[in-house]
């Protein structure tokens, strides 16, 4: 491993400083894209999901910048260690937020292609309610990992994880059941739908995991 | 930038092909595992969905180990310009092929799930056969790619993307047409299907569109 200079060392630990608060404010906005679009979901709100879809590119914007400032950063302090990792997850991480961002607006455009009909059916509006909640409580987590470090982060938020899938499971019974009555188009939908809450609630835990992979230095576990 | 020393630099070169070979049959892997699962899923073939769910472990220590050298290699030979673009290339790309190898699996345990009774009814199945072919076809080009360094390959491959997206299309109005007449469980796992060939299908264009910026230096597109 190759030191490097006191003086570009600060440099250093202030542009990771400032990766780092950037990556939780893109992290909470992409919880905050998916409270928006169960909400359009759930009210058939054309006008909230036509901002979850447009807002995606501020999102993205913001990504492309922390993608590019790493890129930078290892090219001009090519920095060791846990220096390194840290750009390195943060890298990692900025997929995982480019990817929740369109999950959101995958939800949003079914809301926005099934109005006025609301295309959620009665029975699985709480659980998709639920869902909703919890994959954008999953990011806010994310974000509050990122800042404190915890390295216990990732199981933490796996836990939170097992409620998802076990509800992802419970609409497949709703679906299947002998008494769903509605249809082959809205179980297409909730099937889809039910796939992008828990993908979007599987990067935050994978967001989550590179906290404690960077904390620890131990490769995160597979999902 | 920092310069290196020339032995560093042949070290450096020889680590950087061994990678580029590993990663294209990373990437052939992926493309078979989805051969295979598009072979399980229309042929209510257990034994090779099996052999599919149980395959990815091989391809994810691959791609660890890829991901492992990656990181190993920024903190011993700080490679710089092309050099870096090539390393950083290559994680975002075994992501990639992460993801691939998850969504065939995908593929593979819906046709487990479903046997003996096949999950594609016969008006699906040509649609499903010719996404699998396209998919796979494009994980091969990928790979080809990888090898080549085709600043191109990202656009043609984007091109054959667009036959996929196109064929999803088909599938739902397939799916929501009158003709259709085999209720909601097919037509749940059918939506899944159509959604994990077209992730496949855009993970393929992700890599080939990373080989372009690797060659170019411009940035990805967005897809």
């Amino acid at each position: 491993m190759r030191p490097y200079p006191l003086a570009m060392r600060e440099t250093l630990r202030a542009e990771l400083g400032s990766l780092t608060t950037e990556l939780a404010r893109a992290t909470r906005l992409a919880g905050q894209m998916m409270i928006n679009a169960s909400r359009a979901l759930s009210h058939a709100d054309l006008g909230l999901a036509e901002l979850v879809i447009t807002s995606g590119t501020e999102l993205w914007t913001l990504c492309d910048d922390l993608d590019q400032r790493c890129a930078t950063l290892l090219v001009l302090q090519a920095p060791v260690a846990t220096d390194l990792r840290m750009v390195t997850a943060t890298m990692h991480a900025v997929g995982d937020v480019e990817r929740m961002c369109t999950l959101a607006q995958h939800v949003a455009k079914i809301a926005r292609m099934k109005r006025p009909t609301a295309p959620i059916p009665g029975d699985l509006r709480p659980v998709f309610a639920r869902m909703g909640l919890l994959a954008a409580t999953l990011a806010q987590d994310a974000a509050t990992a990122i800042e404190s470090r915890d390295p216990l982060s990732g199981d933490r938020l796996a836990e939170i994880d097992d409620e998802v899938d076990a509800l992802r499971r419970q609409t497949f019974r709703i679906l299947f059941g002998t008494d769903w009555s509605h249809g082959v188009e809205p179980a297409a939908d909730a099937a889809l739908i039910g796939r992008y809450y828990e993908r979007f609630a599987d990067h935050a835990v994978a967001i989550a995991r590179q906290v404690s992979f960077l904390v620890t230095g131990l490769s995160p576990e597979r999902p």
